[in-house]
């Protein structure tokens, strides 16, 4: 990825041109936490939509399906706490009903509004709660209002997770940035991860998909929790044209500046999500080198990272790389395994471990020294062909397992 | 399955007629334990073979799928404590000549012996060990060896796995032992499954080998250890003929009892490794019913039972029907949400949890007392056909992350 020109400005959502956001706190959560949050352009925007492959999906997925193929959108609405998933007919009304409620406080047509609900499955929406709150978050709305919001969605979460970027667009400098809630070691029915990418930039509708998909490809679907794919996984994206730049209406260069200035937002929020995992002790990169096609090089980097006996073995520091040689080997991926070498990583050294598919004989204490770090890199050269990928992950901690194994009750 | 017929003798190997068995210390393991077995039919007999489709194939494994295509069958030699996995051109010319020596010292021919090793990955053999250890287990086949082969294969196993059932075919009466090694909870590196089920029955080679694909895809293929597909990964049958049955050489209705003969040994085998897993605390039984195809049938209960979310909730003896919910969404199986309906079961009772697709106001005691049993049974009705399949795993205790997470070292 080349990301020359991206200015990183750490600011979340604040400062992109022509928003406004809330995040307040509506009563869902007996925390007493932000559990709402609103995200307004004032002006017309376009939007694009990745949702959960999952067949169960949750009703504001099934809304946000329909309303996400509106020419125009201008705000989403999310509250945190409660999944509105596996409700049935009654759960879909209440999502319904969050839209209109938006719609119409907002002054906006019903279809320009998106929903996203996390949290807790298979309990209804407390709607009296849910709207006397979208009142409060839209009276809320400032251009300010990006951390609130970014606390609005959070769960088990135990930071706020935000990133932005500056970048120079013919016509004018845009910004891109992001809120994304999740945890890496996935926390039953919180599972949920959701992403909202914003940015003042003009762009056509259809080619701004084609950004948010290429994005989420190589960053959200990139990155192990648990392999659970949630009920109301969505990662939503707007753009409203307010930073003046030329319009985007074809895969230019400005087209493949602002891919990179998403994929960068995106990646940084996707190995937050890793990071934050409860329970997590160390984070994986795993990068899958000179595979036969890029395909290859994802199927095989999100294997390894996502394999239970693979992670256990980092929580344990143990250099098992024929864990390593096994997930990819039924990982699918097209690899010769008599052609792969093996390198780990930390900022305590490199070891070589496997060379052309057989294990060396390595000093154990340098690989026990390397392991000993939070932040291990694994390489896996397969010596097939010149595509390669990077999946993010985490160990399999003691405390994934008491933290669900008695979540729901 | 119509197991009418079948008569559970729980001998293992021994009483089949025709064979001899044999279970040998040769000092591959520091345990100083049984770490060689070796089968042997006194006449000519047939093999079948199911292996790991794991891209990763060990080098026995890779002789196996070769030498399975002989006509005719022996022995079958095994080693414990070493896989033979990742060990080169060197691992290669190792299993060859365990083969070799076998069939040397059998006064058979080399295409007519198959070989298994199990054990740690990315070490080459002992071959002194191993090749005194094939003369001693030679010297040391008997009829009634079955026991100490049934030893001679397993690793972490806390427990030997063996079964034997009798039926009447056409001519006579026909034996199915089988004998089997893994654990549930899947050992690192040791994670191989291996299971050689052996008849006296008659019957042709290509039909014994329908046979087994079939026995493994409701067996063997149904439970969930973690998810990884070990380098070694064998189910291996032969059939010898000496029980004077009238050959099978079609699908008639000896054909079928035979089949029913080995699924229910095989089901045994089966879930004993998945009750034998270290650190499992729960026995999960996972019924799809209802399913419009056997294939949505099968990828539904496997995917159910093989969430690390669902094993964790049940490890934590918690109710939660989301999790399975959603497991059933993104296993790909074809259903509608709506219309699903989720039971849990034990010796404790039985209780609704789902009804249509939503969750429903169940007793939360009775569900806990449900729950505290070591057995347990979900049944999850898709009302959208009429196929039905069983997938068995356990639970994911603090156990399996302590065990997996300092294995190798």
């Amino acid at each position: 990825m080349n990301n020359e020109g991206l200015q990183v400005t750490g600011k979340g959502l604040n400062g992109i041109k022509g928003y406004k956001y809330a995040g307040i706190k509506c009563g869902i959560k007996k925390s007493g936490k932000e559990d709402m949050a609103l995200l307004f352009s004032a002006v017309p925007a376009v939007a694009a939509g990745v949702f959960t492959t999952n067949k169960t999906k949750a009703a504001p997925v099934l809304i946000d399906l329909d309303n996400i193929k509106n020419p125009v959108t201008r705000a989403v609405i999310v509250n945190s706490g409660n999944a509105n998933a596996c409700t049935g007919k009654k759960g879909m009304e209440n999502a319904l009903r969050m839209v209109d409620i938006t719609a119409r406080l907002l002054g906006v047509d019903h279809r320009e509004v998106l929903v996203s609900s996390t949290g807790i499955i298979g309990v209804q929406l407390p709607m009296d709660n849910i709207e006397s709150g979208i009142a409060k978050a839209v009276q809320s709305l400032t251009a300010d209002g990006g951390d609130a919001a970014a606390r609005g969605i959070m769960t088990t979460d135990t930071r706020d997770k935000k990133t932005s970027l500056k970048l120079r667009l013919e016509g004018g400098e845009v910004t891109v940035g992001a809120i994304a809630k999740g945890s890496g070691m996935i926390h039953p029915n919180m599972a949920t991860m959701l992403c909202y990418m914003l940015t003042d930039a003009a762009v056509e509708k259809g080619l701004l998909q084609e950004i948010l998909e290429e994005t989420v490809n190589d960053t959200f679907n990139m990155i192990s929790v648990d392999g659970d794919t949630s009920t109301n996984d969505s990662v939503i994206a707007m753009a409203n044209g307010t930073a003046g730049n030329t319009v985007i209406t074809r895969k230019n260069g400005d087209y493949y500046k602002l891919l990179a200035a998403f994929k960068a937002a995106a990646e940084a929020m996707a190995t937050e999500i890793v990071r934050d995992g409860e329970g997590a002790t160390k984070f994986l990169q795993v990068k899958v080198i000179n595979a036969p096609t890029i395909e290859d090089a994802r199927i095989g980097a999100k294997a390894i990272v996502s394999s239970s006996l693979v992670k256990a073995a980092f929580f344990g520091e143990d250099a098992n790389w024929g864990r390593i040689l096994c997930a990819l080997g039924y990982s699918g991926a097209d690899f010769d395994p008599s052609k792969v070498d093996m390198h780990f990583s930390s900022s305590k050294g490199t070891i070589k471990l496997v060379n052309m598919g057989e294990g060396l004989d390595f000093d154990e204490e340098k690989a026990a020294l390397i392991l000993s770090e939070k932040d291990i890199e694994v390489v896996v050269d397969l010596h097939c062909g010149e595509y390669k990928s990077t999946a993010w992950g985490c160990d399999l901690s003691y405390d994934y397992v008491k933290i669900n194994g008695s979540y729901r009750t």
